[in-house]
């Protein structure tokens, strides 16, 4: 069971104390937590983590998903891709299929009796119109708003404005044409969860022969979703190039497929079609499957992991592998720029730097006593600032600044 | 919107009447129900009507559904199979997984202020293992429970005599050894959704184009999961031998699958590789595809409804086929024998007698008159017993019983 007291000796007794010291005013409190997904992504993660261990200190934290059906989540990623700046063919059948489900669900979605209300990203972000407002309503979105598509921000505006806060992992977000209150929190992982725990090379080397990643060569990976704003393509682009001066490496592509993502399925066949002889080779090794001890072994037997992300809400793989010592080398895009600092940490460059991402490459897999030095500040850096134990605190000083 | 009102013109005002009379000492009640999915399966159907006429009439009722994962479903599919009667390899891993995720649910949902809980199905039964009880808990399972498999039972039952009653859909199912109050409440459909709502020639022919169902021969169907106990290869083995004797047909297989059904889609690829040559004719067509409009458009089309299956907890499919005025065959097991009087409104038969299906089948092409008067006596059933405006008295009726 997740438990506080467990967190102790990675983050300190006086982060514990300040927990507590926190609660005071809070024990007993019901906050409401509603989104879109209980299984797959990072939200998900964060919210399977973060909400039984504000129960643990002492809130009545609830957390429901919204019951949407494949056509409502299909129009709600490309909500997500147009609040990233993609274009998208803004119909009314699109809107009203979104306030449709929302509407529903909140026929028998009871809320009176909660004293705080957070709804995460935009799917249930309707919800708050169905109901006469008896508690703070916050809108925590976990996406890169910083140049999202007009018309759609127009339309979600209508529903944003009457949220008492809006949480965004980064001030890059806030946004000058709403004259609201912006808190920042920026994302977390948590130390203990199966993906990110301790374990050992047994374990490691155990899953990784069990799914046929072989382990012969330097490892170079990139854990995400195979989604287009994770550029996979790009990835694989940039291995194409060091394996043309470095034979001694293989790729691996591991992504989980999110139930609120229909899209994915269709890029990982691109990618398949693409690089088939280097896949038949066994040169490039793609993983779907979902398994976090498996994920937690891949990044901790990585020579180099990549993170060739386009757009990035915060970027919690990076945050993963930094956790586990490993040199990062990824794109200098939303809050991956909160985690690495550039030559200390690990490696920024720009989304489309091919040739930046194979000399970086290359340098590393050349060089093990940096990719060591980069690792161990890697380490600090997350253990200082990214912790889930950060979010915790976080919200706990929201929830006594907005019920005081 | 779902609303009471809309059903007075086809179940009468009588009954509306009733209801209202049934909500006099309800008004406000606080009712949890939890169940494992809200998409896919006829519970989640039953649920996406019931519980929004349930508040319509000034219940609230919540609906929330437990926070699985595949191998949670994996062994509560199996659960299902082995309360069918099927065997199961019972290892204290599955029973502890079973247990761990009811109990991670259970820390991040309140019901304290709730009067009373629904708990459907066997995923989220051992969720009152979590509570101090202080209202009155309900299992409503829609499982058929003749003959359990003895080790499971024997294991749930330290679950199932915490509560207060046990729903199920058949006197059949009510335990000998279990000293407790039963109900029954067989399932019915909503005439209103738009798998049953009424729909023209125009919009059939429309669905059944779009879809590559050919409509130049007269269409026998079987519209199910593709799941064992539907024997869908039984179906197609029937179908082989009517193709004997009679060219002038077509069967399509149509099923859906549900999120807490992992072992749908092998199944289905056993039935493309088995068929394969009447598949590539289109003498056979396999849908998977989820759309209700194409359902109902399947149902109102087929010249011949067949519901094959080896066991069932009701079959609402069958009550589907029959509202729709249409003949169904089906087998004699679980709930399909409240709803087909044999020779009178449709053919009842043993689930394995394979000529009696080829039989029946073959009478009813030959002769349309058969095929109206059948149909017209499925739909009067339907109407007088299993349309979901009875649910809700029957639950109504529960609620007061319980709160008395």
């Amino acid at each position: 069971m997740i438990k506080i007291d467990n967190y102790s000796d990675i983050v300190g007794e006086n982060v514990i104390t300040s927990i507590y010291k926190k609660m005071r005013k809070l024990y007993g409190k019901h906050v409401l937590n509603i989104n879109s997904t209980y299984i797959g992504g990072g939200v998900a993660e964060i919210l399977s983590s973060l909400i039984p261990l504000m129960n643990d200190v002492g809130i009545d934290a609830g957390w429901r998903t919204v019951h949407g059906n494949v056509d409502f989540y299909g129009v709600t990623k490309k909500f997500h891709n147009a609040l990233q700046g993609q274009a998208i063919n803004f119909s009314q059948e699109k809107k009203n299929l979104y306030e449709q489900v929302n509407r529903r669900f909140s026929r028998y979605t009871h809320i009176n009796d909660h004293d705080i209300v957070v709804i995460h990203d935009p799917q249930p972000l309707p919800l708050i119109q169905q109901y006469t407002k008896r508690q703070p309503w916050i809108w925590r979105c976990h996406i890169d708003l910083s140049a999202p598509n007009k018309d759609l921000w127009n339309y979600l505006k209508r529903f944003i404005i009457k949220y008492d806060m809006i949480i965004v992992s980064s001030e890059k977000y806030e946004s000058k044409d709403l004259p609201m209150e912006y808190r920042i929190i920026p994302p977390a992982i948590d130390p203990l969860t199966d993906k990110n725990k301790q374990i050992s090379d047994t374990i490691i080397n155990k899953y990784l022969k069990k799914h046929d990643v072989p382990t012969d060569k330097p490892l170079i990976t990139q854990i995400s979703r195979f989604d287009k704003w994770k550029d996979p393509e790009g990835v694989v682009e940039v291995f194409r190039r060091v394996k043309d001066k470095c034979e001694n490496c293989r790729l691996v592509l591991c992504g989980n497929m999110a139930t609120d993502d229909p899209e994915g399925l269709r890029i990982f066949e691109k990618i398949m079609s693409k690089a088939k002889k280097m896949i038949d080779k066994k040169e490039i090794i793609l993983l779907t499957v979902e398994n976090s001890i498996l994920v937690n072994a891949l990044q901790r037997k990585s020579a180099v992991i990549i993170q060739k992300s386009l757009r990035e809400g915060f970027g919690l793989t990076v945050t993963e592998g930094l956790w586990k010592e490993r040199p990062v080398i990824a794109s200098n895009v939303g809050g991956i720029t909160l985690q690495i600092q550039d030559g200390e940490n690990g490696y920024l460059l720009e989304p489309n730097d091919i040739d930046g991402y194979v000399d970086r490459t290359l340098e590393i897999l050349k060089n093990p006593s940096l990719s060591q030095e980069l690792g161990k500040k890697g380490k600090e850096t997350v253990r200082k600032k990214f912790l889930i134990t950060r979010i915790l605190v976080d919200y706990l000083d929201l929830f006594n600044d907005i019920s005081s």
